[in-house]
């Protein structure tokens, strides 16, 4: 294994115990020492990387978006949808995931650490795909995409925490499925309705059809 | 003052204190003796009222639903747009509503407080209104009231976490516009639409009106 490559790992391991910690207790709580006994590395390894807890802490909320990959399809706002209901999935068992959704909610994260990080890229990733679906002609001429894609984090951030409060996330599918319900037809053309899939059970269905991708 | 008056004004000062308390440090950080200096009150008055600091936060997490008082309406959704315009413009300046919605949303918040709590007392108090909204002939047939008001209030959640991460709460009331724009069409008769209003500045003429009828 070349030297940049171990690097990497090394990297992503100590960010991945990181997110796991955090999500366990928080960010006031986390000390680099639980980090390093996580990660399974050395202190200088751990430095090398991250000169402190809040960098360590901006690792963390700066991997949200990728969680939200999911395949093409030919309707962009399909593709809004069913990001939403893969990160959603992934919320149950990702605990890097889980630990940068928390540092991105709790008010104890410090003001050292930019928290509002996550939501500016989610909005930018999500404003780059609407206004796809905008030229594709999927969008009613009333909607402003920034606004709307704001709407649509603000709106995600509150239903998860809801539904983590309430059933520690196990109704999430359901409550996105009423979330789309409500706003996408104030989004698609009406025509557009009776395509878009938003069940309960999207985020499973399409992880398993990535999972099939990246076998073949 | 009756003995039994005073109780209740120590009680209360108490809980604003411990409010306070909460929204400035989180529930880990927070100790009994930071809220006794804060309310001015002696150990034995606390620990009459509440026998622990989860006994504290759980005050705190129960006065939430009283911020939401508006004045009625003739139109019921009006109603429940007032409450969502006033509880937005009293956490810019209340302390004890602050403390109790970070309680609320911070995942530090341990076990032993069920922080649950405000989210099922505002999902109650709101599905009463707009059940009577139904009964008006306010809503589109297609409404389950308990799914509709869940989604209020978890929307709700988000969009004001958001904007705290985003612009310390400062464009609370422009992005409340954009939720009600997107969600209205939704549960409201289309004839009711452009009666309603969901504008930026609707929570502080609410509170005008309020303080207004306190007065007379």
């Amino acid at each position: 294994m070349a030297k940049q490559e171990r690097a990497i790992r090394t990297r992503r391991a100590i960010v991945e115990a990181a997110g796991a910690v955090f999500d366990e207790h928080g960010y006031t709580s986390t000390t680099i020492a639980m980090v390093l006994e996580r990660a399974q590395v050395t202190k200088g390894a751990l430095y090398f990387h991250f000169a402190s807890k809040e960098a360590l802490a901006q690792a963390v909320l700066n991997e949200q978006v990728p969680f939200g990959a999911v395949p093409p399809q030919p309707c962009k706002l399909q593709e809004i949808v069913d990001m939403t209901f893969v990160v959603a999935r992934r919320l149950l068992d990702n605990a890097l995931l889980r630990g940068s959704v928390r540092l991105a909610v709790d008010q104890e994260t410090p003001s050292g650490v930019d928290h509002g990080e996550p939501f500016r890229q989610w909005a930018q990733a999500l404003t780059e795909l609407l206004e796809l679906a905008g030229e594709r002609g999927e969008l009613l001429p009333t909607v402003k995409p920034a606004e709307t894609v704001d709407l649509l984090v603000g709106t995600f951030t509150g239903v998860q925490l809801m539904s983590r409060a309430l059933t520690d996330r196990a109704d999430l599918g359901d409550r996105l499925s009423v979330m789309w319900a409500h706003i996408l037809p104030s989004i698609a053309v009406p025509g557009l309705l009776p395509g878009l899939d938003a069940r309960a059970d999207r985020g499973t269905r399409v992880l398993a059809s990535l999972e099939q991708r990246v076998a073949s």
